[in-house]
């Protein structure tokens, strides 16, 4: 399923090592898994979740700026790619804890040194994006 | 500024380290160019960049599935953000080629990283996304 809910042709690619994954493939489903992954709230709530177990809500405050409908979706794809554990406990009201599983981790390790790498960073990134708009500045 | 050529409010945040860059700060600059570096076509265009310079045309083929308005504008941010060059040939038609800058080449070997995990593992995502649909499935 894509974010929407439907059905992606990727779902049907071989999974008998007939073709090697391949994310420049657009027929692949490795690629829609990369964007579970790398999407704008995927790789924030994978990130999160490398702390440790979170309830929703406390994901919510975590992942600065997800609407709830966003994170659900974000949750979903995340947890039918096997990357998220979702633990309902037995309580009333029910209790559930959102997890990273062994794959998920290790995915989120990787994320997370990306992250770690772009925040150290933003000091050239942002004199980068100074010089970049001095010389495209309209000269008017 | 964003894809749209919008400014954006990261690009004031304050660059002396009065505050760390955080990408889970909604705020925060650092989000914009994780945005950029992990996005649906940044990710492929750094992972394409990473085996060499290329022309427009041939990292449009080489990214499957990207239009060439997408491939520009991702070409654009990517450049504002120092991680990739522009380098126009004074020849007749002009001749741009675009390459990874140091910056960029980092990134992108996080990037590819990340990439060859996920590719390694799809097999198990495939499992899962299985027994996911087989849980979740329509008892009618």
């Amino acid at each position: 399923m894509d974010e929407n809910g439907s059905s992606a042709p990727g779902d049907h690619y071989p999974a008998d090592g007939a073709l090697p994954f391949d994310v420049f493939s657009r027929q692949c489903p490795s690629r829609g898994t990369l964007e579970h992954v790398t999407g704008r709230w995927g790789s924030l709530t994978l990130g999160a979740l490398r702390e440790g177990s979170l309830r929703f809500n406390a994901l919510r405050r975590r992942v600065d700026g997800v609407s709830e409908k966003m994170l659900s979706q974000t949750l979903h794809a995340l947890e039918r790619d096997g990357l998220v554990h979702r633990e309902a406990q037995p309580t009333n009201p029910p209790r559930v804890d959102y997890e990273l599983t062994p794959l998920g981790r290790q995915v989120a390790d990787q994320l997370l040194a990306l992250i770690q790498l772009v925040e150290g960073r933003m000091s050239e990134v942002l004199l980068a994006r100074g010089q970049y708009d001095e010389a495209h500045a309209d000269p008017s």
